[in-house]
Protein backbone atom coordinates (compact mmCIF):
# COMPACT_ATOMS: atom_id res chain seq x y z
CA UNK A 1 0.00 0.00 0.00
CA UNK A 2 2.94 2.33 0.53
CA UNK A 3 6.73 2.81 -0.27
CA UNK A 4 7.53 4.98 3.25
CA UNK A 5 4.88 5.31 5.43
CA UNK A 6 5.67 7.69 9.17
CA UNK A 7 4.40 7.72 12.28
CA UNK A 8 4.95 11.31 14.39
CA UNK A 9 4.34 9.58 17.64
CA UNK A 10 3.58 6.30 18.91
CA UNK A 11 1.69 6.15 21.76
CA UNK A 12 -1.82 3.25 22.17
CA UNK A 13 -3.05 4.26 19.07
CA UNK A 14 -0.16 5.25 16.82
CA UNK A 15 1.51 1.63 17.76
CA UNK A 16 -1.84 -0.27 17.18
CA UNK A 17 -2.04 0.97 13.79
CA UNK A 18 1.60 0.20 13.37
CA UNK A 19 0.81 -3.22 14.32
CA UNK A 20 -1.59 -3.57 11.80
CA UNK A 21 0.88 -2.32 9.08
CA UNK A 22 3.29 -4.72 10.37
CA UNK A 23 0.59 -7.87 10.14
CA UNK A 24 -0.51 -6.95 6.88
CA UNK A 25 2.66 -6.08 5.37
CA UNK A 26 0.87 -2.63 4.09
CA UNK A 27 3.90 -0.57 4.26
CA UNK A 28 8.00 -1.27 2.83
CA UNK A 29 9.36 0.65 5.37
CA UNK A 30 7.75 2.21 8.93
CA UNK A 31 9.99 5.48 10.37
CA UNK A 32 8.92 6.59 13.66
CA UNK A 33 9.43 10.06 15.61
CA UNK A 34 9.02 10.49 19.45
CA UNK A 35 9.96 12.69 21.95
CA UNK A 36 11.63 10.70 23.71
CA UNK A 37 14.25 8.20 23.61
CA UNK A 38 12.41 5.75 25.89
CA UNK A 39 9.62 5.80 23.42
CA UNK A 40 11.75 5.11 20.19
CA UNK A 41 13.09 2.24 21.97
CA UNK A 42 10.05 0.54 22.82
CA UNK A 43 9.05 1.11 18.93
CA UNK A 44 12.21 -0.27 17.88
CA UNK A 45 12.05 -3.16 20.37
CA UNK A 46 8.56 -4.35 19.60
CA UNK A 47 9.60 -4.62 15.69
CA UNK A 48 7.04 -1.35 15.08
CA UNK A 49 9.94 0.76 13.41
CA UNK A 50 12.31 0.38 10.56
CA UNK A 51 14.06 3.95 11.55
CA UNK A 52 13.50 6.00 14.62
CA UNK A 53 14.08 9.42 15.40
CA UNK A 54 13.33 12.97 17.49
CA UNK A 55 13.25 14.54 14.59
CA UNK A 56 9.56 14.78 13.15
CA UNK A 57 11.09 16.60 9.82
CA UNK A 58 13.45 13.45 9.14
CA UNK A 59 10.56 10.82 9.76
CA UNK A 60 8.43 12.60 7.53
CA UNK A 61 11.34 13.01 4.74
CA UNK A 62 9.97 11.20 1.72
CA UNK A 63 7.02 8.99 3.48
CA UNK A 64 4.31 8.49 1.21
CA UNK A 65 1.88 9.07 4.09
CA UNK A 66 2.50 10.56 7.77
CA UNK A 67 0.37 9.47 10.31
CA UNK A 68 0.66 12.43 13.65
CA UNK A 69 -0.25 10.36 17.18
CA UNK A 70 0.41 13.12 19.65
CA UNK A 71 -1.61 14.35 21.46
CA UNK A 72 -3.55 17.56 19.53
CA UNK A 73 -1.65 20.21 21.44
CA UNK A 74 1.63 19.19 19.69
CA UNK A 75 0.13 19.32 16.08
CA UNK A 76 0.96 22.65 15.10
CA UNK A 77 5.00 22.36 15.60
CA UNK A 78 4.66 18.54 14.22
CA UNK A 79 3.18 20.54 11.79
CA UNK A 80 5.61 22.95 11.54
CA UNK A 81 8.36 21.00 11.60
CA UNK A 82 7.45 18.18 8.91
CA UNK A 83 6.08 20.94 6.56
CA UNK A 84 8.84 21.73 4.25
CA UNK A 85 10.54 17.93 4.43
CA UNK A 86 7.12 16.51 3.00
CA UNK A 87 6.83 15.42 -0.76
CA UNK A 88 4.51 16.57 -3.06
CA UNK A 89 1.68 13.39 -3.37
CA UNK A 90 2.39 13.15 0.12
CA UNK A 91 -0.61 12.33 2.16
CA UNK A 92 -0.74 13.70 5.61
CA UNK A 93 -3.41 11.98 8.52
CA UNK A 94 -3.86 11.81 11.98
CA UNK A 95 -5.95 10.02 14.77
CA UNK A 96 -6.74 12.96 16.50
CA UNK A 97 -9.92 13.17 19.07
CA UNK A 98 -11.46 16.93 17.49
CA UNK A 99 -11.37 17.55 13.75
CA UNK A 100 -11.70 21.66 13.32
CA UNK A 101 -8.45 22.04 15.62
CA UNK A 102 -6.58 19.23 14.02
CA UNK A 103 -6.93 20.98 10.71
CA UNK A 104 -6.71 24.36 11.66
CA UNK A 105 -3.78 23.31 13.53
CA UNK A 106 -2.17 21.29 10.18
CA UNK A 107 -3.64 22.81 7.35
CA UNK A 108 -1.48 26.60 7.24
CA UNK A 109 1.93 24.07 7.25
CA UNK A 110 1.06 22.31 4.43
CA UNK A 111 2.74 22.96 1.00
CA UNK A 112 0.66 22.50 -2.12
CA UNK A 113 0.21 19.07 -3.64
CA UNK A 114 0.13 17.43 0.27
CA UNK A 115 -3.22 15.92 0.91
CA UNK A 116 -4.53 16.05 4.29
CA UNK A 117 -6.78 13.56 5.40
CA UNK A 118 -7.78 13.89 8.90
CA UNK A 119 -9.23 10.62 10.93
CA UNK A 120 -10.31 9.54 14.30
CA UNK A 121 -10.35 6.10 15.10
CA UNK A 122 -13.15 5.50 17.38
CA UNK A 123 -11.50 2.99 19.67
CA UNK A 124 -9.08 2.97 22.58
CA UNK A 125 -8.60 2.11 26.12
CA UNK A 126 -7.44 3.88 29.07
CA UNK A 127 -3.55 2.67 28.49
CA UNK A 128 -1.31 4.65 27.20
CA UNK A 129 1.86 4.30 25.39
CA UNK A 130 3.48 1.91 22.25
CA UNK A 131 3.59 -0.91 24.82
CA UNK A 132 -0.53 -0.70 25.31
CA UNK A 133 -1.06 -1.59 21.46
CA UNK A 134 -2.69 -4.18 19.94
CA UNK A 135 -3.51 -4.81 15.97
CA UNK A 136 -7.21 -5.49 16.81
CA UNK A 137 -7.53 -2.22 18.49
CA UNK A 138 -9.67 -1.17 15.68
CA UNK A 139 -11.45 -4.10 14.78
CA UNK A 140 -15.39 -3.95 13.75
CA UNK A 141 -14.82 0.32 15.31
CA UNK A 142 -15.57 3.09 13.37
CA UNK A 143 -13.26 5.13 11.75
CA UNK A 144 -14.69 8.84 10.97
CA UNK A 145 -12.80 10.78 8.16
CA UNK A 146 -13.25 14.32 7.67
CA UNK A 147 -11.35 15.48 4.35
CA UNK A 148 -12.05 19.57 3.34
CA UNK A 149 -14.16 19.13 0.28
CA UNK A 150 -11.71 20.15 -2.20
CA UNK A 151 -9.31 16.83 -1.45
CA UNK A 152 -8.30 14.69 -3.51
CA UNK A 153 -10.70 11.80 -3.37
CA UNK A 154 -7.73 9.42 -4.15
CA UNK A 155 -6.29 10.29 -1.03
CA UNK A 156 -9.39 9.94 0.89
CA UNK A 157 -9.68 5.83 -0.91
CA UNK A 158 -6.01 5.40 0.65
CA UNK A 159 -6.72 6.60 4.18
CA UNK A 160 -10.10 4.86 4.05
CA UNK A 161 -8.50 1.36 2.81
CA UNK A 162 -5.67 1.74 5.99
CA UNK A 163 -8.37 1.71 8.28
CA UNK A 164 -10.62 -0.76 6.36
CA UNK A 165 -7.04 -3.47 6.62
CA UNK A 166 -7.23 -2.45 10.37
CA UNK A 167 -10.63 -3.80 10.80
CA UNK A 168 -12.76 -0.40 10.62
CA UNK A 169 -15.70 0.75 9.36
CA UNK A 170 -14.97 4.24 7.90
CA UNK A 171 -17.16 7.02 8.02
CA UNK A 172 -17.31 10.41 6.09
CA UNK A 173 -18.20 13.31 7.72
CA UNK A 174 -17.64 17.20 7.94
CA UNK A 175 -15.07 17.96 11.12
CA UNK A 176 -17.39 20.73 12.81
CA UNK A 177 -20.03 17.81 12.56
CA UNK A 178 -17.17 14.75 13.89
CA UNK A 179 -16.54 17.61 17.29
CA UNK A 180 -20.46 17.80 18.09
CA UNK A 181 -21.15 14.27 17.91
CA UNK A 182 -17.73 13.05 20.00
CA UNK A 183 -18.21 15.86 22.24
CA UNK A 184 -21.45 13.72 23.25
CA UNK A 185 -20.50 10.24 22.90
CA UNK A 186 -16.79 10.91 24.45
CA UNK A 187 -15.59 13.88 25.63
CA UNK A 188 -18.72 14.59 28.28
CA UNK A 189 -18.24 10.96 29.22
CA UNK A 190 -14.51 11.65 30.28
CA UNK A 191 -15.32 14.81 31.35
CA UNK A 192 -18.04 13.28 33.85
CA UNK A 193 -15.88 9.78 34.89
CA UNK A 194 -13.28 12.60 35.31
CA UNK A 195 -15.15 14.47 37.53
CA UNK A 196 -16.93 12.25 39.69
CA UNK A 197 -13.43 10.26 39.71
CA UNK A 198 -11.90 13.57 41.77
CA UNK A 199 -15.10 14.28 43.94
CA UNK A 200 -14.01 10.67 45.34
CA UNK A 201 -10.77 12.00 45.87
CA UNK A 202 -11.54 14.66 47.85
CA UNK A 203 -12.88 12.79 50.29
CA UNK A 204 -11.75 11.56 53.97
CA UNK A 205 -8.96 8.68 53.54
CA UNK A 206 -10.66 6.18 55.34
CA UNK A 207 -13.84 6.87 52.80
CA UNK A 208 -11.90 6.81 50.08
CA UNK A 209 -10.51 3.44 51.07
CA UNK A 210 -14.04 1.97 51.05
CA UNK A 211 -14.99 3.75 47.93
CA UNK A 212 -12.15 1.59 46.05
CA UNK A 213 -13.70 -1.52 48.02
CA UNK A 214 -16.97 -1.28 47.31
CA UNK A 215 -15.95 0.22 43.44
CA UNK A 216 -18.13 -2.57 41.83
CA UNK A 217 -21.39 -0.92 42.36
CA UNK A 218 -20.82 1.15 39.66
CA UNK A 219 -17.49 3.73 40.51
CA UNK A 220 -14.68 1.29 38.98
CA UNK A 221 -16.32 1.76 35.61
CA UNK A 222 -15.68 6.17 35.80
CA UNK A 223 -12.44 5.16 37.26
CA UNK A 224 -11.41 3.08 34.18
CA UNK A 225 -12.57 6.04 31.92
CA UNK A 226 -11.03 8.58 34.30
CA UNK A 227 -7.93 6.37 33.70
CA UNK A 228 -7.27 8.05 30.12
CA UNK A 229 -4.06 9.70 29.01
CA UNK A 230 -4.14 13.42 31.26
CA UNK A 231 -2.48 14.84 28.52
CA UNK A 232 -3.99 14.01 25.73
CA UNK A 233 -7.67 14.48 27.35
CA UNK A 234 -6.07 18.35 28.55
CA UNK A 235 -5.91 19.09 24.86
CA UNK A 236 -9.18 17.56 24.00
CA UNK A 237 -11.06 19.65 26.04
CA UNK A 238 -9.06 22.87 25.34
CA UNK A 239 -9.52 22.36 21.63
CA UNK A 240 -13.54 21.44 21.28
CA UNK A 241 -14.44 23.79 24.09
CA UNK A 242 -17.29 25.29 22.68
CA UNK A 243 -19.12 21.75 21.97
CA UNK A 244 -18.61 20.14 25.10
CA UNK A 245 -19.66 23.22 26.91
CA UNK A 246 -22.73 23.11 24.84
CA UNK A 247 -23.51 19.57 25.62
CA UNK A 248 -22.64 20.22 29.24
CA UNK A 249 -24.63 23.01 29.23
CA UNK A 250 -27.85 20.26 28.61
CA UNK A 251 -26.57 17.71 30.67
CA UNK A 252 -26.41 20.06 33.65
CA UNK A 253 -29.97 21.08 32.95
CA UNK A 254 -31.09 17.17 32.68
CA UNK A 255 -29.08 16.46 36.21
CA UNK A 256 -30.84 19.26 37.62
CA UNK A 257 -34.43 18.11 36.50
CA UNK A 258 -33.16 14.40 37.83
CA UNK A 259 -32.25 16.13 41.27
CA UNK A 260 -35.52 17.94 41.60
CA UNK A 261 -36.95 14.55 41.15
CA UNK A 262 -35.39 12.84 43.76
CA UNK A 263 -36.09 15.87 46.73
CA UNK A 264 -39.78 15.56 45.67
CA UNK A 265 -39.60 12.02 45.68
CA UNK A 266 -41.23 11.74 42.02
CA UNK A 267 -40.48 8.03 41.74
CA UNK A 268 -42.86 7.95 38.66
CA UNK A 269 -40.63 10.96 36.74
CA UNK A 270 -37.46 8.99 37.79
CA UNK A 271 -38.67 5.61 36.62
CA UNK A 272 -39.48 7.04 33.17
CA UNK A 273 -36.64 8.23 32.50
CA UNK A 274 -34.66 4.88 33.68
CA UNK A 275 -36.94 3.26 31.09
CA UNK A 276 -36.16 4.96 28.17
CA UNK A 277 -32.48 5.13 28.94
CA UNK A 278 -32.21 1.10 28.49
CA UNK A 279 -33.55 1.51 25.10
CA UNK A 280 -30.11 3.47 24.28
CA UNK A 281 -28.38 0.32 25.74
CA UNK A 282 -30.40 -2.21 23.19
CA UNK A 283 -29.58 0.43 20.52
CA UNK A 284 -26.02 0.22 21.50
CA UNK A 285 -25.91 -3.73 21.26
CA UNK A 286 -27.72 -4.02 17.70
CA UNK A 287 -24.72 -1.62 16.47
CA UNK A 288 -22.23 -3.85 17.35
CA UNK A 289 -20.53 -1.59 19.94
CA UNK A 290 -21.55 -2.77 23.00
CA UNK B 1 -26.60 -24.76 56.43
CA UNK B 2 -30.33 -24.49 56.37
CA UNK B 3 -32.63 -27.03 56.56
CA UNK B 4 -35.38 -24.70 54.77
CA UNK B 5 -34.96 -21.24 52.95
CA UNK B 6 -37.22 -18.80 51.37
CA UNK B 7 -36.65 -16.00 48.80
CA UNK B 8 -38.67 -13.64 48.39
CA UNK B 9 -38.24 -12.29 45.06
CA UNK B 10 -35.80 -14.20 42.47
CA UNK B 11 -34.31 -11.84 40.32
CA UNK B 12 -30.34 -11.65 39.02
CA UNK B 13 -29.34 -10.96 43.05
CA UNK B 14 -31.90 -13.61 44.28
CA UNK B 15 -31.54 -16.29 41.38
CA UNK B 16 -27.73 -16.15 41.66
CA UNK B 17 -27.57 -16.38 45.02
CA UNK B 18 -29.83 -19.54 45.26
CA UNK B 19 -27.91 -20.92 42.76
CA UNK B 20 -24.90 -20.93 44.98
CA UNK B 21 -27.13 -22.64 47.48
CA UNK B 22 -27.99 -25.32 44.89
CA UNK B 23 -24.21 -25.75 44.37
CA UNK B 24 -23.12 -26.31 47.33
CA UNK B 25 -26.00 -28.21 48.52
CA UNK B 26 -26.89 -25.65 51.59
CA UNK B 27 -30.29 -25.71 52.01
CA UNK B 28 -32.61 -28.81 51.93
CA UNK B 29 -35.55 -27.01 50.47
CA UNK B 30 -35.75 -23.77 48.58
CA UNK B 31 -39.25 -22.04 48.57
CA UNK B 32 -39.25 -19.21 46.05
CA UNK B 33 -42.23 -16.28 46.85
CA UNK B 34 -42.63 -14.23 43.54
CA UNK B 35 -45.14 -11.78 41.88
CA UNK B 36 -45.80 -12.81 38.69
CA UNK B 37 -46.27 -16.42 37.34
CA UNK B 38 -43.44 -16.22 35.21
CA UNK B 39 -41.15 -15.50 37.77
CA UNK B 40 -41.87 -18.85 39.23
CA UNK B 41 -42.31 -20.64 36.14
CA UNK B 42 -38.29 -19.81 35.58
CA UNK B 43 -37.38 -20.38 38.83
CA UNK B 44 -39.06 -23.72 38.62
CA UNK B 45 -37.33 -24.83 35.12
CA UNK B 46 -33.86 -23.07 36.23
CA UNK B 47 -34.14 -25.97 38.97
CA UNK B 48 -33.89 -22.79 41.94
CA UNK B 49 -36.74 -23.69 43.30
CA UNK B 50 -38.89 -26.66 45.12
CA UNK B 51 -41.79 -24.31 45.75
CA UNK B 52 -43.37 -21.58 44.13
CA UNK B 53 -45.65 -19.27 45.42
CA UNK B 54 -46.83 -16.06 44.88
CA UNK B 55 -47.79 -15.60 48.54
CA UNK B 56 -44.25 -14.32 50.62
CA UNK B 57 -46.61 -15.66 53.96
CA UNK B 58 -46.22 -18.80 52.54
CA UNK B 59 -42.51 -19.40 51.16
CA UNK B 60 -41.55 -18.13 54.61
CA UNK B 61 -43.48 -20.15 56.94
CA UNK B 62 -41.32 -22.03 58.73
CA UNK B 63 -38.31 -21.01 57.18
CA UNK B 64 -34.66 -21.14 58.83
CA UNK B 65 -33.67 -17.94 56.99
CA UNK B 66 -35.50 -16.04 54.55
CA UNK B 67 -34.14 -13.18 51.96
CA UNK B 68 -35.87 -10.69 50.79
CA UNK B 69 -34.94 -9.94 46.96
CA UNK B 70 -37.53 -7.35 46.02
CA UNK B 71 -37.04 -3.88 44.84
CA UNK B 72 -36.92 -1.82 48.34
CA UNK B 73 -40.37 -0.31 47.50
CA UNK B 74 -42.02 -3.92 48.75
CA UNK B 75 -40.27 -4.17 51.75
CA UNK B 76 -43.05 -2.76 53.71
CA UNK B 77 -45.45 -4.77 52.47
CA UNK B 78 -43.28 -8.20 52.25
CA UNK B 79 -42.62 -8.09 56.02
CA UNK B 80 -45.75 -7.21 56.76
CA UNK B 81 -47.06 -10.00 55.05
CA UNK B 82 -44.43 -12.74 56.41
CA UNK B 83 -44.09 -11.20 59.70
CA UNK B 84 -46.36 -13.45 61.47
CA UNK B 85 -45.76 -16.87 59.98
CA UNK B 86 -42.11 -16.32 60.76
CA UNK B 87 -41.02 -19.36 62.82
CA UNK B 88 -39.15 -18.06 66.48
CA UNK B 89 -35.10 -18.44 65.82
CA UNK B 90 -35.21 -17.76 62.14
CA UNK B 91 -33.10 -15.09 60.31
CA UNK B 92 -34.47 -12.02 58.06
CA UNK B 93 -31.68 -11.28 55.42
CA UNK B 94 -31.97 -9.17 52.36
CA UNK B 95 -29.82 -7.82 49.64
CA UNK B 96 -31.32 -4.18 49.18
CA UNK B 97 -28.84 -1.32 48.05
CA UNK B 98 -30.49 1.00 51.18
CA UNK B 99 -29.81 -0.33 54.62
CA UNK B 100 -31.20 2.37 57.01
CA UNK B 101 -35.00 2.32 54.95
CA UNK B 102 -34.42 -1.61 54.72
CA UNK B 103 -34.01 -1.89 58.23
CA UNK B 104 -36.95 0.97 58.89
CA UNK B 105 -39.59 -1.23 56.26
CA UNK B 106 -38.43 -4.74 57.74
CA UNK B 107 -37.83 -4.07 61.72
CA UNK B 108 -41.39 -2.98 62.78
CA UNK B 109 -42.93 -6.21 61.75
CA UNK B 110 -40.52 -8.76 62.57
CA UNK B 111 -42.06 -10.62 66.12
CA UNK B 112 -39.50 -11.00 69.12
CA UNK B 113 -36.56 -14.14 68.23
CA UNK B 114 -36.51 -13.31 64.58
CA UNK B 115 -33.17 -12.35 63.72
CA UNK B 116 -32.97 -9.41 61.15
CA UNK B 117 -29.63 -9.41 59.70
CA UNK B 118 -29.78 -6.59 56.42
CA UNK B 119 -27.19 -7.20 53.57
CA UNK B 120 -25.68 -5.98 50.70
CA UNK B 121 -23.63 -7.85 48.39
CA UNK B 122 -22.06 -5.11 45.94
CA UNK B 123 -22.25 -7.23 42.61
CA UNK B 124 -24.50 -7.22 39.64
CA UNK B 125 -25.19 -6.86 35.95
CA UNK B 126 -27.35 -4.44 34.08
CA UNK B 127 -29.61 -7.50 33.44
CA UNK B 128 -32.21 -8.46 35.43
CA UNK B 129 -34.64 -11.05 36.23
CA UNK B 130 -33.77 -15.40 37.46
CA UNK B 131 -32.68 -16.10 33.87
CA UNK B 132 -29.76 -13.39 34.13
CA UNK B 133 -28.46 -14.66 37.54
CA UNK B 134 -25.05 -16.71 37.67
CA UNK B 135 -23.06 -18.55 40.81
CA UNK B 136 -20.04 -16.47 40.28
CA UNK B 137 -21.78 -12.81 40.65
CA UNK B 138 -20.53 -12.53 43.91
CA UNK B 139 -16.84 -13.92 44.04
CA UNK B 140 -14.50 -11.99 44.91
CA UNK B 141 -16.75 -9.08 45.92
CA UNK B 142 -17.82 -7.52 49.33
CA UNK B 143 -20.58 -8.24 50.89
CA UNK B 144 -21.64 -5.59 53.38
CA UNK B 145 -23.93 -6.48 56.69
CA UNK B 146 -25.52 -4.19 58.81
CA UNK B 147 -26.80 -5.84 61.82
CA UNK B 148 -28.27 -3.50 65.11
CA UNK B 149 -25.84 -3.79 67.75
CA UNK B 150 -28.04 -6.09 70.08
CA UNK B 151 -28.13 -8.75 66.86
CA UNK B 152 -27.77 -12.22 67.84
CA UNK B 153 -23.71 -12.62 66.65
CA UNK B 154 -24.96 -16.69 65.47
CA UNK B 155 -27.43 -15.35 63.29
CA UNK B 156 -25.13 -12.90 61.64
CA UNK B 157 -22.29 -15.33 61.53
CA UNK B 158 -25.00 -17.36 60.12
CA UNK B 159 -25.74 -15.00 56.85
CA UNK B 160 -21.54 -14.04 56.51
CA UNK B 161 -21.00 -17.54 56.14
CA UNK B 162 -23.53 -17.68 53.34
CA UNK B 163 -22.17 -15.19 51.60
CA UNK B 164 -19.04 -16.76 51.98
CA UNK B 165 -19.67 -19.79 50.56
CA UNK B 166 -20.75 -17.53 47.41
CA UNK B 167 -17.24 -16.24 47.78
CA UNK B 168 -18.00 -12.70 49.06
CA UNK B 169 -15.72 -10.90 51.09
CA UNK B 170 -17.89 -10.11 53.94
CA UNK B 171 -17.73 -6.58 55.92
CA UNK B 172 -19.54 -5.32 58.78
CA UNK B 173 -20.67 -1.48 59.12
CA UNK B 174 -23.50 0.74 60.15
CA UNK B 175 -26.76 1.28 57.85
CA UNK B 176 -26.59 4.76 58.44
CA UNK B 177 -21.86 4.91 57.04
CA UNK B 178 -22.83 2.34 54.08
CA UNK B 179 -25.70 4.38 52.46
CA UNK B 180 -23.24 7.15 52.19
CA UNK B 181 -20.28 4.54 50.43
CA UNK B 182 -23.00 3.50 48.56
CA UNK B 183 -24.14 6.89 47.35
CA UNK B 184 -20.92 7.72 45.87
CA UNK B 185 -19.43 4.08 44.52
CA UNK B 186 -22.86 3.26 43.14
CA UNK B 187 -25.77 5.95 43.51
CA UNK B 188 -24.25 8.73 42.03
CA UNK B 189 -22.96 7.04 39.60
CA UNK B 190 -26.21 5.15 38.20
CA UNK B 191 -27.52 8.95 38.41
CA UNK B 192 -25.14 10.42 36.30
CA UNK B 193 -24.85 7.13 33.80
CA UNK B 194 -28.69 7.90 33.42
CA UNK B 195 -28.58 11.47 32.60
CA UNK B 196 -26.11 11.46 29.96
CA UNK B 197 -27.91 8.64 28.71
CA UNK B 198 -31.10 10.22 28.59
CA UNK B 199 -29.65 13.48 27.47
CA UNK B 200 -28.60 11.44 24.54
CA UNK B 201 -32.62 10.04 23.85
CA UNK B 202 -33.44 13.96 24.09
CA UNK B 203 -31.16 14.52 20.68
CA UNK B 204 -32.06 14.56 17.14
CA UNK B 205 -32.97 10.95 15.54
CA UNK B 206 -29.76 11.64 13.11
CA UNK B 207 -27.26 12.73 15.74
CA UNK B 208 -28.70 9.73 18.25
CA UNK B 209 -27.98 7.11 15.79
CA UNK B 210 -24.45 8.71 15.40
CA UNK B 211 -24.17 8.42 19.12
CA UNK B 212 -25.33 4.67 18.90
CA UNK B 213 -23.04 4.18 16.48
CA UNK B 214 -19.53 6.08 17.96
CA UNK B 215 -20.22 4.74 21.44
CA UNK B 216 -17.19 2.73 21.80
CA UNK B 217 -15.40 6.66 22.95
CA UNK B 218 -16.65 6.07 26.44
CA UNK B 219 -20.51 6.89 26.00
CA UNK B 220 -20.76 3.10 25.56
CA UNK B 221 -19.81 2.99 29.61
CA UNK B 222 -22.76 5.00 30.40
CA UNK B 223 -25.15 2.96 28.61
CA UNK B 224 -24.20 -0.07 30.24
CA UNK B 225 -25.05 1.40 34.03
CA UNK B 226 -28.25 3.26 32.54
CA UNK B 227 -29.92 -0.47 31.48
CA UNK B 228 -29.92 -1.55 35.23
CA UNK B 229 -33.17 -2.42 36.34
CA UNK B 230 -35.75 0.86 36.51
CA UNK B 231 -38.14 0.12 39.76
CA UNK B 232 -34.93 -1.09 41.71
CA UNK B 233 -32.99 1.92 41.26
CA UNK B 234 -36.44 4.06 41.26
CA UNK B 235 -36.74 2.99 44.73
CA UNK B 236 -32.73 3.27 45.77
CA UNK B 237 -32.91 7.02 44.91
CA UNK B 238 -36.02 7.43 46.64
CA UNK B 239 -35.04 5.67 49.89
CA UNK B 240 -31.35 6.97 49.72
CA UNK B 241 -32.70 10.83 49.39
CA UNK B 242 -30.23 12.31 51.93
CA UNK B 243 -27.06 10.96 50.94
CA UNK B 244 -27.19 10.86 47.13
CA UNK B 245 -28.52 14.67 47.27
CA UNK B 246 -25.54 15.73 49.40
CA UNK B 247 -22.90 14.14 47.19
CA UNK B 248 -24.46 14.93 44.04
CA UNK B 249 -23.81 18.60 45.26
CA UNK B 250 -20.58 18.04 45.98
CA UNK B 251 -19.86 16.51 41.97
CA UNK B 252 -21.83 19.65 41.17
CA UNK B 253 -19.82 21.55 42.41
CA UNK B 254 -16.36 20.10 41.32
CA UNK B 255 -18.38 19.69 37.69
CA UNK B 256 -19.12 23.44 37.49
CA UNK B 257 -14.96 23.84 38.73
CA UNK B 258 -14.44 21.79 35.70
CA UNK B 259 -16.43 23.69 33.89
CA UNK B 260 -14.75 27.37 34.38
CA UNK B 261 -11.55 25.72 33.57
CA UNK B 262 -12.20 24.62 30.43
CA UNK B 263 -14.16 27.96 29.43
CA UNK B 264 -11.00 29.59 30.40
CA UNK B 265 -8.37 27.01 28.69
CA UNK B 266 -6.94 26.51 32.25
CA UNK B 267 -4.67 23.25 30.84
CA UNK B 268 -2.42 22.86 33.67
CA UNK B 269 -5.94 22.50 35.97
CA UNK B 270 -7.49 20.16 33.82
CA UNK B 271 -3.75 17.98 33.81
CA UNK B 272 -3.96 18.37 37.31
CA UNK B 273 -7.39 16.39 38.05
CA UNK B 274 -6.78 14.01 34.80
CA UNK B 275 -3.35 12.77 36.47
CA UNK B 276 -4.91 12.55 40.30
CA UNK B 277 -7.97 10.35 39.04
CA UNK B 278 -5.77 8.26 37.41
CA UNK B 279 -4.13 6.89 41.30
CA UNK B 280 -7.71 6.06 41.98
CA UNK B 281 -8.07 3.40 38.69
CA UNK B 282 -4.53 1.32 40.44
CA UNK B 283 -6.35 1.77 43.48
CA UNK B 284 -9.09 -0.49 42.41
CA UNK B 285 -6.86 -2.55 40.77
CA UNK B 286 -4.82 -3.29 43.40
CA UNK B 287 -7.82 -4.21 45.46
CA UNK B 288 -9.12 -6.71 42.65
CA UNK B 289 -12.69 -4.87 42.04
CA UNK B 290 -11.48 -3.87 38.52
Amino acid sequence: MFERMAFIGIGLIGSSLARVVRRDGLAGEIAVAARTQETLDAATRLGLADRVTTDPAEAAADADIVVICTPLGAYGAVAGAIGKSLKPGAIVTDVGSVKRAAIAAIRPHLPEGVHLVPGHPIAGTEHSGPEAGFAELFDGRYCILTPEADTDTGAVDTVAALWRAAGSKVEIMGPGHHDQVLAITSHLPHLIAYTIVDTATQLSTDLQKEVIEFSASGFRDFTRIAASDPVMWRDIFLTNREAVLEILGRFTEDLTAMQRMIRRGDGDGLEDVFTRTRAVRRGVIDAKQA
